[in-house]
């Protein structure tokens, strides 16, 4: 019965409320799946993504527990109005249960032959371990006895009770641990009669043994709670409902969000499903597999189940579980079915599952199915070979690759001799691959702790739960001595793309002394370690990384037909490019750079930043020169010098990036950036230079900025030093007519970007003196140069008059860096001292400095699109900032029309496949 | 015959060009003043403002020698085509100077009776001074002879033309000095023909002095330009046309631009008219005259003349003129016609007329009529007493004030007895009323170094010209001992709004010692001298000054019908009153500040800095108490300190401002801007809070922030501090609780005012924090108090997403300071260093923080007018940055719809006329 909804029937609510009522009243709340199914695999929104799928499976005929699902509009409701549900819905629940009972020929609550049901949650993005379950709902002092008189099993009916009874009082009744150092209590309860009893397993205690432990159970609900536990079923059912909603809030789940950018408003759907048992003894099981191997996508039947166990036991990782071609030997006939239906699921369902199943009594069960997660890695892998096996089109394959996941074939690998000379410990299921060096930590604390301090960290434990996720987040690799391929460790791991080793068993850990055993060798934390997530293997100490097969093979040290992962991924770049209009390019200062991003997919470079340039060698000391220049004179002296080494550097620029366009932006910083910070380095400075300290020192304080960011910088030091930008136009053209001019004549096409302009004016300025200083170079060099001046769009007032400024731009280059930090007010420097707290009350669910903000700083990109195009129909519109690499802010860009975004180069690829899967979406 | 012209048809231009031409083809480009007229006064634009009102003098039958007006479209050309001019005005001016010649009787070039012309600038807005004026155009070595002749006075002839070739030589060819130390080249060889002479006059020198005067003018031309000086009429015509357009875009008309902010495109129109000699001898005069007192605004007959002389000699100041009354006497039919004349232009222009008269041999003629400059008290005597006397309506008497001249009525006077105390060593013409006390500079140099380190300066000058602008403007007084009202400095100083003191005759000043003598009193340079420039009394030494008559009269100090100024003030404000639709509120901190700002006509208060608050006394201490807390309950003792006072400041002020609207801003700065600088501070701190020094700066340091106008301020404080929300809402609402309840209640509308907020989920989670405060103090106290929620707008993604806003808010209030940093990207604090340059170039020609920058900031403030209203009607509009008493904003303001500005106390009655001006200038 829900309570909140009866209280605010009694409390007779002003009329909106009761007009919001009128309008839900209409819905359908529930949806049955079973004999008679309502819904189906398409309706993840409103089902979730579970419910959906048992749909679907009972509408494909396979063995699906009848049941219904509670939708997610109920759990928009639920939060829109205190907690309370919409009317109707009480009816409803009685009428499916009720058809639940009819099809299973039991009655809910019945004390002769009870129906018991799991009520589990279920979103529309799968959430492992987020949210709360609750198993064998329907047992209470009466239906117990009738579940032990029909099984002919009291043991097994006094353990379902026990563990019902202990999931309702943790999850519904709120009994926990009341301070960190409080064991579990129902554990302790459990532990403590089993002391009492003499033995050591569960499974050691009689009947009896578990009738006394319900009664302390009960009893410790009653003290802590001052209420019994509820003997009425549908008070059970009701109390487990809101549970599951209230979950959806809890702060696991709210962290998990964060991670993936998942809204809170999706909310959960209810999944109400008959209980199947898989613990009623030795001809029952319950297991987890995947169609696939999801840590290398290799076509392997991949699973592990238990034998008289029921379903949380295999994912808690308490015991271990046998891999399921063990299932061949024990179970027969189980295991041809479920390697026929495996092969269904991937028919069906075209594409690699992850399923549930039980086995009561020989019959089999299934009581999940979803895409399963994957590694990066077995996401192309998978992606491309059921391209090869027709079982998905090229469309879908770019689509089932998360573009992020591209970048996990680029990891590093371990240096193959370091890592003959590193000493292997141990050996562990590969469920994240990769290579990860890093100190050991045994906690998921420590592991944030010390990853906020910039070490590299392992998080080793014997098995991880919902709680690590944090520290999880915050480490290089994952290690665990227990625990399968399913466990929580290797279901994050993959989904994260971390670095994990599962189910080391050589490894013994002890928390307390903070030290790990392997054979002889003894590890304390803070210690090195390293994880070969690809191989499984674990070494003591630090092993060396290399670059991944595919950079290897793009640098020409690994033929292409040697390494199958650069096949997968040339086959995807190579499908990606077919379908994206969005061109890609790459930010880098210097050939060698360019040089990697051009093997990576770059088509240009969409900003080269000068000032990099300024720190390298003796530069810095020219440059401080110019900066400190006591007249126009010293200045120019000092520009003089620099010349050579920009023309240089341009030169071999635009070498490394043969004919296609490089986007040069004039000195942007503040130049207080380039000055020495203390004293001592001012003093030798000023010695170098020849002036006096004091000179030197009130030069840097005339400097100093309030906010540098909205500062003396950007085209601002352009138009107050002229000479700076003609230097650097001239460098630009000269290098050009040298590549130009030179022995391979390569045709250079030179993109100048004015940085930081706010007016038109100022663009216009800096614009004459690039032209002025072209047609000096042209008619001196007699060369013609073809090339380009535009601008950057980094502040709000650019992107206002972006229709003058297209006027004198050729084209636009969105900073995107810096028009967040304006257009929100928030320096990138500063926002960590608040960020964290407005991810957490969900104000900012995503950081906007990784992840374009679409509704605000993305409407000021819109605007500017439109006008300048509207201005200049032929305006070229590209993107510089971080976002450029971002998948999802790709697909914006691509949105609105930019011609191309240009990023760092290891994110090219990324930016590849998701410019491709942008087009695809069109659709 | 324009060179430029004729260059680019022989080019032969391409087809863009062609097209341009022959779209103003059809354009008339002059347009004639004389018995023929083709233009009248409302041609401004057009004809510029000199030309327009030659036009309608000729119109009303006024004696103006005839001539024409080439437009400023003509000027636009110009400078849009590389300073050429558009086809048919050759032909154009051909035949305009055939009308002339037909109207006189004589010829253009004629050696018999030359017609000769004078030519001058002419812009929208009179610019006096600041560009170039040729006269007696039309004297060549043939034609000379014929003026000698027809004038049957060759040494005037003479005269005219050795002063035409000066004019020309300097003006047209560019022969100027050539350094800092050379002289006056022209003045140089007059001064040596004199010392050869042995003669001091100019007019001691005879005629054939002056034939050797002109041969030796003409070599000097020829050494610097390599040119000769142009015997043909119309290319010295064509020379002088293009010099006076040349001469819109030189440093001083830009500097003079800048400071009034005429645009540059407006351009200047050229008048080229029949020269009359005011210096044929002694029954020839030239004047200036005021229909009104221009300092003071009193309706005296006012001006000023030279016998035999020339118009710029009177304005120049090199001999001092005399008194207009004066002219009774010497020339009295003159005398008389002047005094019908003044009462016509004021009939018929029903404005304040300064014009410029020549007497050529007995005979009046009218050279140029315009609406006079003045002072803030003379435009708004002037307006009252136009209104008195139905030459104006109310509405165009308040058009006519400049809102800002009304602030010049409540500037401070000497305190009496400070200057019954004081020294009065000199007397001189009161040319801008005000009190100004300073130290004594003797250049515009000193004044503007001076003045930009902060230090108050008087600039003494003998006479001042068009180069002392940027002095001037540094300085807060002006004193000259030479020149009358009509006088460059009286000019400036009166459109400036400076005090001033023009021929203060007692005083001698030299340069070259750097001191000024007045009878036996001798100052030196850095000494202080007391200007009364409403009485035209000098001080030596500082003197204190008092609060305005207004102020006295507001205060209740003086009693109002003893003040003429202030029941000037009283009249315009009830007119202004009564025509604005905007409401004015103020920014005020205390209840002093509160005070006066009701007694300005503040209607409430649309800023209260709570942060203020807690620098005073011991405040900063419990303040710092609470940053430097170690946990939440240090933080919350401190906080329970701050309370009380909080609380009584608001009470304060809500019994200041009656039952107005109070708009408290939450703690808006970064927390470190409370905390001590230096080290021995922070010790003492640290000793005070009973923690180690080292915890403080630690604390300290982690509060840096690289960018704190970005960073953690505003509601991102009250997000992570949500206690100091609670605390400053609990404040204010026990404050509205107690002044409600109190002995004289007072009905109070606190109107809580979120800053920096970007996020609609940002201001909902304060919104929840102040109504629960609001809620619970209600109910423990049992009253009910009417209070709003809302926001600031001053980030460019709130009023992105201003529409979300909106419905979580009751008003909006634009902070435009920060909005204009972040939608320019622009810090008010470091673009100092930058922004002069920017001025100088014209790419930002008004800084950006005193008048709103409507194309930028502006259309970031419709956008959110806009979407905001459109999410809700009745949404509460205002805006509290410094724009809000900047009359140009104000209109601004008014037009996209808000409800109310806010503005400093002082500039109250500034921005209710300017809101009265914003609705006259919609009709």
């Amino acid at each position: 019965m829900p309570k909140k909804t009866r209280a605010k029937k009694t409390a007779g609510k002003a009329q909106l409320a009761a007009s919001k009522k009128n309008n839900t009243r209409r819905k359908k709340y529930i949806y049955a799946f079973g004999k008679n199914v309502d819904g189906d695999s398409s309706m993840k929104p409103l089902l979730g993504g579970k419910g959906a799928n048992l749909a679907e499976m009972a509408r494909i005929g396979l063995p699906v527990p009848p049941g219904f699902t509670i939708t997610t509009e109920v759990c928009t409701y639920f939060y829109e109005n205190k907690q309370s549900y919409p009317d109707g819905l009480e009816t409803g629940l009685q009428q499916a249960v009720a058809s639940v009972e009819k099809q299973m020929g039991k009655k809910f609550g019945d004390p002769v032959d009870p129906l018991l049901f799991s009520v589990r949650s279920g979103a529309r993005d799968s959430m492992p371990g987020m949210m709360d379950t609750i198993l064998n709902l329907g047992l209470n002092d009466e239906t117990v006895a009738g579940l032990a008189e029909k099984s002919g099993n009291p043991r097994f009916a006094y353990d379902c009770y026990r563990r019902f009874i202990q999931m309702y009082g943790d999850v519904v009744m709120g009994v926990q641990p009341r301070n960190e150092n409080e064991h579990e209590p129902f554990d302790a309860i459990l532990d403590k009669l089993k002391e009492e009893r003499k033995v050591t397993g569960d499974t050691d205690l009689s009947a009896d043994d578990l009738l006394e432990l319900i009664k302390r159970f009960k009893k410790l609900i009653k003290q802590r709670t001052n209420q019994s536990f509820p003997q009425d079923v549908y008070a059970q059912l009701w109390g487990s409902v809101g549970a599951v909603f209230s979950s959806w809030q809890n702060e696991r789940a709210i962290v998990y969000r964060q991670k993936y950018n998942i809204p809170a408003e999706w909310g959960t759907a209810v999944n109400v499903q008959t209980m199947v048992f898989g613990n009623m003894g030795d001809s029952c099981a319950t297991g987890v597999a995947f169609t696939r191997d999801p840590a290398n996508g290799l076509k392997v039947f991949y699973g592990e189940y238990l034998i008289n166990a029921q379903g949380e036991d295999v994912v808690a990782g308490v015991r271990t579980p046998k891999p399921i071609a063990q299932l061949a030997e024990e179970m027969p006939v189980a295991h041809k079915e479920l390697e026929k239906i495996r092969k269904t699921l991937e028919r069906h369902f075209r594409d690699m599952q992850d399923f549930e199943f039980t086995v009561e009594e020989g019959t089999l069960f299934m009581l999940q199915t979803r895409n399963g997660k994957r590694t990066g890695l077995a996401a192309v892998r998978i992606a491309v070979e059921m391209v090869k096996e027709r079982l998905m089109n090229v469309k879908t394959a770019l689509m089932k690759i998360p573009a992020d996941s591209i970048s996990s074939l680029l990891v590093p690998v371990f240096d193959e001799k370091s890592r003959r000379q590193a000493k292997r410990i141990a050996t562990g299921l590969p469920a994240g691959p990769g290579a990860a060096s890093g100190k050991i930590v045994f906690s998921a604390k420590q592991a944030e702790w010390r990853g906020r301090r910039g070490e590299n960290v392992i998080l080793c434990r014997v098995e991880t739960s919902p709680e690590d996720l944090r520290g999880m987040i915050a480490s290089e690799g994952i290690l665990t001595s227990r625990g399968g391929v399913s466990s929580h460790a290797a279901l994050v791991a993959r989904q994260m793309g971390k670095v994990c080793i599962c189910g080391a068993h050589g490894i013994e850990m002890d928390y307390g002394a903070r030290t790990l055993k392997a054979g002889n060798t003894l590890l304390r934390e803070g210690d090195d370690i390293s994880l070969d997530g690809t191989t499984g293997e674990v070494f003591s100490g630090h092993v060396d990384t290399a670059p991944s097969e595919v950079n290897q093979v793009l640098d020409g040290k690994l033929k292409a037909e040697k390494s199958y992962t650069y096949q997968l991924f040339d086959k995807v770049m190579k499908w990606a490019d077919k379908h994206r209009r969005l061109k890609v390019r790459t930010n880098a200062d210097s050939p060698l750079q360019s040089k990697q991003a051009v093997a990576l997919g770059a088509e240009g470079i969409g900003l080269c930043r000068t000032e990099h340039m300024f720190f390298e060698g003796d530069r810095i000391t020219h440059m401080r020169q110019m900066i400190l220049a006591a007249d126009s004179s010293e200045r120019a002296a000092a520009l003089k010098k620099l010349l050579p080494m920009q023309r240089r550097d341009f030169a071999g620029i635009f070498r490394a990036m043969g004919s296609r366009p490089v986007t040069i932006r004039l000195l942007d910083p503040p130049l207080h950036e380039f000055l020495p910070q203390d004293d001592a380095s001012r003093r030798a400075l000023a010695e170098e230079l020849n002036v006096s300290a004091e000179a030197v020192i009130e030069r840097i304080r005339s400097l100093h900025e309030e906010n540098p960011m909205l500062g003396h910088r950007g085209c601002r030091l352009g138009i107050s030093h002229p000479e700076i930008t003609g230097m650097q136009a001239r460098a630009i053209f000269e290098a050009a007519v040298q590549v130009q001019t030179g022995k391979k004549p390569i045709k250079v096409e030179p993109e100048i970007m004015v940085p930081l302009v706010g007016f038109a004016a100022e663009l216009k300025n800096q614009v004459e003196i690039i032209h002025r200083v072209a047609a000096e170079v042209q008619a001196k060099k007699k060369v013609k140069i073809k090339y380009l001046v535009g601008t950057m769009i980094e502040i709000p007032r650019a992107a206002m008059q972006a229709g003058e400024i297209a006027q004198i731009a050729d084209f636009f280059s969105f900073g995107t860096n810096d028009l967040t930090q304006t257009t929100l007010g928030m320096s990138r420097d500063d926002s960590g001292s608040f960020l964290p707290a407005y991810q957490e009350l969900d104000i900012l669910p995503r950081n906007p400095f990784a992840s374009l903000d679409r509704e605000g700083v993305g409407r000021i990109v819109e605007i500017a699109v439109n006008e300048g195009r509207e201005a200049k129909k032929d305006l070229k519109l590209g993107i510089c900032g971080e976002h450029g690499g971002d998948p999802d802010s790709v697909k914006f860009f691509h949105g609105v029309g930019l011609d191309y975004v240009s990023c760092s180069p290891p994110r090219v690829p990324v930016a590849r496949l998701a410019a491709a899967q942008a087009v695809l979406e069109e659709n």
